[in-house]
């Protein structure tokens, strides 16, 4: 008998029909004899439904307020697949994230998980209920919803996991599992049977989209066994997460690189002709890091002239604002030559543990996008991964040309 | 400077836009200085839309479930009323029950308020905050999310303004206060300065609809201040519900007869032909009693022969049920000659204070209806009250010749 938490998103939820199908899924795991905690989504389109509701009201809804409305969506579907398994003859359970309770701290529409009692949780699995939480929500020390942001049910499926010390999280959605690249960019990607937390780190947050990164980060720390499975078939076992140090470094046959990831969402913002003095860098981003908005490659490159350019880059839909606390707060003290953004740019990478051991991947890569005529603007890199930053109409060629050339195509 | 709570139903929140009126009037009693706790429903519609989505999984949701369900349609409101007053620069804090928090038994569906905590809204209130809280909801002692049961909005204003010792409680529905009775049936009934307490309980709960029985009767308990207004219009003083000892025992020329209540929602059951023991109406009611089947009016007749005829009458929708549990649990005892329903009965009633001093109230009103032809099915009185069952074909009729029979028309 194991403790399985399955995660399961909007589309799984997405109406009563498919809410009954999912009750019959998850009643099949019960009879086996599990113990069964459902995290669900909102059904989908709710979440949007809602935002647009509050919208008619505000176009900049207080985030509070906005949490209040917006987690219902989560709290219908809980209720509905209580009924639904109720249905199917099981005993079920709901919680929203407040009964659970998820402690949350108090950053609404972007909360990080605190702590989780699972002690109830425990006594009713005991008890012989399958557990229904609703995911994306927690509250926090003073009973305020809060939301853990879009995706985050993911979240709270490995957060529950670790609390309840599960044998395995499994994260249903409407992949059956984790690809060298997205299909849809490339036909002939692969499914991987097994990828390293590490990898799948990056592959989440270069905008592979399978899993969140938030997910993955906390999988990771509370060793967690993750496994990315299809909500529409039934069969296949999906993607298992590894820890690397458990599992592939003994597998010398591991190739250098696991997957091409992309990510579109991200812009760029230029600072161009600072002084090079030191302090320039935290002069820059310390208003954008207090404004809350995430950064991802930063790039500084020393000029001749005793000057700096500087470029990071955030969200496309933070460009603006971005840019905004930059001529504001910033200029007046760095007195920058040019202030640019540019948000027709992609991020392409290659990821994979098997680059620490071997030189050449990034060049290799870099020759590869050559050969194309792609031109490379800005370059990252970490031990097991090789970014670049890209003119964003070039960013399905380039996801292509890399993907055959690190003999990723499916045999 | 008073603390005002106002509960406004379905239809002042009907949509974005009728909430920002509803803000705007919030916000006009908040700028003289008031301190204002806004009660709201659900949007009107959703928490049918709620039900029907469960009822596409099960006919027979599980209660717990469904208040689970259901409470997000308040939940929604008071996120999209914060934000609709936020928008008009004020400061607004909304509340669901749990997070009040409004404690009740564990009744699922049809609970009742045990508790409420004032003590965050009162900080709130202090601070300058409008605070708007969810009716209809609360949760237990083990943070299960219960309902109150339809209408108990009404019943979460004036258990709020109770809790907060409110200098008063306003109600505001799409009538403009208390009529004599439905002007949709007489169209020369004439709304009511100011009625009693227990006149508004009897006229209530006989089916004038404006307000709940419950919130009444939670209004007396604890001396609340409640009156009744127009959501839709901004003039006129509503009708104020008077404690009868305090305001009217002065006024003498007070009318026998305040107004004539009816209601169509009754059901009768009939046990004729039981031994005349004692014991017996409990043996016939505990079992109804124990189904949580409310029973309103109640008839034993001495028959001729030792035996007696039994006859009380339920809510329309529970005479089913209620037929069942005699049949089952009650005849094997009992062994009544015949066991009958009739759904098509109505009660009319006239109700005042003025006919506790005052014989004939009782006889003048069989009379009329002799005139017009109507056979009385059963009779029930009170203090301040008689109630008769009739037919219900014959509904409106008896009550445009019983308003006109006490002078109650407009002048």
């Amino acid at each position: 008998m194991a403790l399985i938490v399955q995660k399961y998103g909007g589309t799984s939820v997405a109406n009563p029909e498919r809410i009954r199908k999912l009750a019959s899924r998850v009643g099949r795991f019960k009879k086996q004899g599990h113990q069964i905690v459902v995290v669900v989504s909102a059904m989908s389109g709710e979440t949007n439904r809602l935002i647009s509701l509050a919208n008619e009201i505000t176009k900049e809804p207080d985030q509070r307020e906005l949490d209040v409305i917006v987690s219902t969506g989560e709290q219908v579907t809980i209720g509905m697949t209580a009924l639904a398994l109720q249905d199917l003859g099981f005993k079920a359970k709901s919680y929203t994230g407040s009964q659970v309770k998820i402690l949350t701290d108090a950053s609404h529409g972007k909360a990080r998980i605190i702590d989780i009692d699972g002690q109830n949780m425990q006594k009713d699995l005991d008890d012989g209920y399958v557990v229904i939480v609703a995911g994306f929500q927690g509250c926090d020390a003073e009973g305020n919803i809060t939301t853990l942001g879009r995706g985050g049910s993911d979240t709270t499926g490995v957060a529950l996991a670790a609390a309840l010390k599960a044998d395995e999280c499994q994260i249903y959605t409407d992949v059956d599992g984790v690809y060298t690249t997205d299909p849809r960019v490339v036909p002939e990607a692969r499914r991987l049977d097994q990828i390293t937390f590490e990898e799948m780190l990056e592959l989440a947050s270069q905008g592979s989209k399978v899993l969140q990164t938030r997910s993955v980060e906390f999988a990771g720390k509370y060793k967690v066994k993750l496994r990315v499975l299809s909500s529409f078939e039934e069969s296949g076992d999906g993607t298992l997460i590894t820890f690397e140090e458990e599992d592939k470094d003994d597998n010398m046959e591991q190739p250098l690189i696991s997957g091409i990831a992309f990510n579109r969402d991200e812009a760029k913002v230029m600072v161009l002709g600072v002084p090079d003095t030191p302090g320039i860098a935290h002069q820059i981003l310390g208003p954008i890091a207090e404004a809350n908005i995430d950064v991802d490659v930063i790039i500084q490159n020393q000029g001749a002239d005793n000057s700096t350019d500087f470029t990071f880059t955030v969200h496309k839909n933070e460009m603006h604002k971005a840019l905004e606390i930059i001529h504001k707060e910033v200029q007046p003290n760095i007195n920058a030559r040019e202030i640019l953004g540019d948000d027709k740019v992609a991020k392409v990478s290659a990821v994979g543990v098997g680059m620490r051991s071997h030189v050449g991947i990034a060049s290799k890569m870099f020759e590869t996008l050559s050969e194309e005529g792609i031109n490379i603007q800005m370059i990252s890199t970490s031990e097991i991964k090789v970014a670049v930053i890209i003119e964003e109409k070039y960013m399905e060629l380039a996801v292509r040309a890399l993907h055959k050339a690190f003999d990723l195509d499916e045999a």
